[in-house]
């Protein structure tokens, strides 16, 4: 572990894209601010590339606070000061952090305060993509026993705990059925594994990838649908024959999290929601779908949208990860974080099929 | 109290509708069929004209017993043969009765159980139109002491009863923020004044007709909104102004119950929807509504569908009106049952302000 540094190197977006067109990148240093008595400062090991950063680099969606600032929610690193208890520690920031004061917070729904802090977003300026990052202490959770190399941890910050808060928010029981749209993509891999961690009965993989979803029946999924080029119907009918191979019904009780993001997607995930069901809305387009909602009425549904992940749900994430029943290894590969622009660029491009860690080079 | 009949008198729908034009209904008489062990026979009191009634005479909507049948699920009368303590009590029937065997039911989710029984529909070729109706005994809901003509108590059975599942589907509690659309409806008039008795701390009624809006002032709504030839823009500012007066959020919280069951009123409720939000979907219509679902995502906020009423839950509704928390006499009027076939047409035709109560005159 290094000390305190004299100043802070990073990766600052000094523009942002829009329409498709990347902004601007710049390496530069910051001062490193005076910590307040519940900040912390983490020496960043590695910091994930999510989409969420690819959308405000190219295509104009908002950061909180404007540019130049640094992108990069996804951290997981060491304490280099602070309280003193969490000196020297290894840790995950989760990627929302509430205030902990507002009305939001005391209801028990931290994850969407409006005051909430996410680095490279409303942090300051401050972001993954750097040295070092600034971060309020309370959230943070300590891995107490390095079982993967610490940049890895990184993707529990974002990408796993996402699905864990749906998951939550599903109310996911022992023996529960679930379908996941999108269950090859950068989210659903670790969807289908946490409901399955959380005793999920029937897991059925949905995605339009062959190899992908065949490697996802190792990683949570008991059966998968291919449904690239399939109209509804043959869809609706290959998930009749896995309800009845499994000897479940295929109309009442599924719980189905749409983590595509894109509308065929979320029409598929509208099509199979049926009696007492819960559709949970992982995945972001801004594009409108159409639906009778008042079928939510006549099968007594829900759909539900979960935003982030309360900090307190991380240590039992990062416990399901250290345990193994959520394998965070198959997915992710690291790079220096001097090429973050060509991984920007290659990510954008969708070249990628694992999560892209960026680990400080400066 | 008369005793048990020789046959049951009754109005059948011989031939049901389609396209607004009405079915075929024929005044005649049935058997008493024996009576299994945990069935009662009720003398009819009153029945109440559901919009559902007309989907089905009317509209095409199918009942799951094909005519002839007798439609009426709205009934309230007094047992006249059935389980010993029960005989001589004057009761409410639940609109729908749930099977208690099934995994649905086991779940507590039976008022969406599969097999469950509806007067009018499902409940072989019974209905609430009739001299008498056989139906189960144990979900009957008695009425120890009459404070109000029996007959009246028949909109307990459905257009009560359905807003009190609906606020129990959304979590209400003290202090609650409620936005009701359709609330001079005919089941809008019931859903202001269930989440006032049961807590709420703002009502917000919203609808197009300005009297029936200022009368909903007396019964549940705080404020009302009069939305007729309002662009959203208008109306939002409108609400904000409301919440400014109300010292609440206009953005936070709010729980929204659409009772129109038409495009317009349920864009304004999706409209409305914001962070850690809930829309009920209490109005139905077969129509798709466009909407970007992953606004619920970015919300933290849930979209919950609620199909009729539990019947554990009607002692609680009843004692809600005994109380005088929920008020039914304003909204509903009596008519001889004979009237069927104008009441019908008239209502259709969209002539009546109260819900219509039909006592049999056989």
């Amino acid at each position: 572990m290094a000390g305190i540094p004299s100043k802070i190197e990073t990766w600052q977006m000094v523009e942002a894209g829009k329409e498709g067109h990347g902004g601007k990148l710049e390496r530069t240093t910051i001062p490193v601010p005076e910590l307040g008595p519940e900040d912390a400062l983490v020496e960043v090991a590695g910091c994930g590339v999510c989409h969420t950063d690819l959308s405000y680099f190219y295509d104009g969606v908002p950061t909180v606070n404007k540019p130049p600032l640094t992108l990069g929610h996804e951290i997981a690193g060491t304490v280099v000061a602070g309280p003193s208890k969490l000196v020297g520690k290894n840790v995950i920031v989760p990627a929302v952090m509430p205030c902990h004061k507002c009305d939001i917070c005391a209801r028990g729904r931290g994850n969407r305060c409006l005051a909430q802090k996410m680095p490279g977003n409303s942090l300051g300026i401050y972001g993954g993509f750097s040295s070092h990052i600034p971060v309020p202490a309370g959230d943070l959770c300590v891995i107490d026993e390095l079982k993967l190399p610490l940049s890895h941890y990184a993707v529990v910050a974002d990408a796993t705990t996402t699905p864990y808060q749906a998951a939550m928010r599903a109310g996911i029981t022992k023996g529960d059925l679930v379908i996941v749209t999108g269950a090859a993509g950068g989210v659903g891999v670790y969807m289908t594994q946490v409901v399955k961690a959380l005793g999920a009965g029937v897991v059925v993989g949905i995605d339009i990838n062959q190899p992908k979803l065949e490697r996802a029946l190792n990683y949570g999924a008991d059966y998968v649908i291919n449904s690239k080029g399939k109209e509804f119907k043959a869809l609706r009918a290959e998930f009749n024959e896995i309800c009845k191979k499994a000897g479940v019904p295929g109309n009442v009780g599924w719980k189905i999290f749409e983590c595509t993001g894109v509308t065929p997607g979320q029409e598929i995930a509208l099509g199979l929601l049926s009696f007492i069901g819960k559709l949970i809305v992982v995945g972001f387009t801004m594009k409108p779908v159409s639906y009778a909602i008042s079928r939510l009425m006549a099968f007594d549904a829900e759909m539900i949208g979960t935003w982030g992940c309360l900090p307190e749900h991380y240590p039992k994430v990062l416990a399901l990860v250290q345990e193994g029943k959520v394998q965070i290894e198959p997915f992710l590969e690291t790079k220096p974080m001097s090429q973050i622009q060509q991984v920007f660029e290659q990510q954008h491009s969708g070249l990628f099929d694992r999560r892209q860690v960026l680990e400080p080079d400066f």
